[in-house]
């Protein structure tokens, strides 16, 4: 494929962008790779991972010259990493980003965004409970869903370029409203977290007769709250930039499992056996 | 291994009762092994696996001559079951279950055994998702826990014997008073039901903007969500025969999830993030 970037400065050179790195330094999608972290130990695995051409902790060292620059940094930290990355950029620079929320991003970003660079919001749906260069991995995006949410600041031309980015890592690449994004996820991938979260701290103390009941539990409880383990610090900056839509998402689950609650209550088997099969059939729509 | 028993029935050639027959075969605990069944087809694939000596539809054939009885079949229905047993087995016949609830079953079921014979309720605390004798495993229970709740008709003699027949299995035994045990598993196993069910019933027909929410989920929501797919048949009969249990499991994780929402809704960052560690010390406990 043709270079689509003379220059890809990745901020953040974790598992999402290490991985996207990857690709695109096997694919020769762009001329050049620079990653800029914030430990010289997560940088020299990148670098000795083949990863990157070059590798900085500063911020202005890295933007030099980058016409693509992919914020891959939790959410809150990515206006002032751009800030004090913006004045080295081109002139023509592309921004794009892998935050999980993307109405707060594109609401934060586009005020800073100068005449002549552009915006391109992205969501790449992946990831593994593995943190860091370390477990970056080129197969990570296939089948996956990237989704693209256009804003006032993006070109069709970007657009097209960063979508030829993430087609290239053998993900589905679709467009999407930011908030519309935000929405769905919230009751797709933040509601579940939550929920995980909830029960495992429900029964982080719980004890019964002197027994902690988490010990007796197997396989279901430990698949139930496999993503309690998710890292805190991504999470946070989600709770707090898709607040609203999180909200909504709980009143709903907050609804189903009260009613699960009261047909238990009450004993009601039908009603209990209708609700029961409804959750039992969107097993066979998740792959 | 000295034979523990004449003649193992057991009633309902599952997962659990095939698996359990399969290495009390291997072993020689028994001198024989019956299968009662409600469909041909699953008891001939028990014949074919040679977990059974004999195997029948009929109740009456199926008891004759045993000196345990295994009670392998929902929960309501062990009752029954057994009644229609009780007058062709060994005179002093152990009766045993595998019900995932304990407190139940042995009011249930004392109050029909005669004089003679002894009750030992049991709970082998393993699973799969699949089902019937086809997925038996000899190595099921390895590893796991068999919780024994002795009650007023247990023997210490009966008590030894079908503790000797679980060992055998691999999976470590303990004894539990049977309340405590339905206590601890409203929490540990039907709680964690309950939610995934729950959050698969929430997002079963939810669409934002015309799309189905559930379609953008990735392995997070699948794992949240595994135990959704789980068979009502038996959870029917687990919600209502520890209903008060379950209960207050789901009053303690619902207080825990307002929590969150409150926390998610105000933006305290910092007692969100001690609540959200608070989850994520107990998946270092789950192995």
């Amino acid at each position: 494929m043709a270079q689509l970037f003379k220059q890809l400065t990745i901020a953040g050179v974790g598992l999402i962008g290490g991985s996207l790195a990857m690709v695109a330094k096997r694919d020769g999608l762009v001329g050049r790779i620079v990653g800029l972290g914030r430990t010289q130990a997560n940088l020299d695995v990148a670098l000795e991972r083949g990863m990157l051409d070059a590798a900085t902790r500063d911020p202005a060292q890295a933007a030099r010259g980058a016409d693509l620059l992919m914020l891959a940094v939790p959410i809150l930290t990515m206006r002032a990493t751009l800030e004090r990355m913006l004045p080295y950029l081109a002139q023509n620079a592309v921004i794009t980003d892998v935050g999980s929320v993307k109405g707060w991003v594109v609401r934060e970003l586009e005020p800073v965004i100068p005449a002549g660079m552009t915006l391109v919001a992205a969501h790449p749906v992946a990831g593994k409970e593995t943190v860091g260069a370390v477990s970056a991995d080129p197969e990570l995006f296939r089948g996956r869903r990237v989704i693209i949410t256009p804003s006032a600041k993006s070109t069709a031309d970007a657009i097209a370029r960063v979508e030829a980015l993430w087609t290239a890592t053998g993900a589905e690449v679709e467009r999407m409203d930011a908030d519309l994004h935000d929405a769905i996820m919230a009751r797709a991938s933040h509601l579940p977290q939550v929920v995980a979260s909830a029960l495992a701290a429900a029964l982080a103390e719980e004890r019964v007769g002197g027994m902690l009941a988490l010990e007796f539990g197997a396989s279901g409880l430990r698949d139930t709250t496999r993503l309690a383990g998710s890292s805190w610090e991504m999470w946070r900056d989600i709770f707090i930039t898709n607040r609203d839509a999180i909200v909504a998402a709980l009143k709903l689950f907050g609804s189903t499992i009260e009613e699960f609650q009261e047909l238990i209550e009450t004993g009601d088997s039908a009603a209990l056996e209708h609700l029961f099969k409804r959750g039992r059939a969107i097993r066979e729509k998740l792959k």
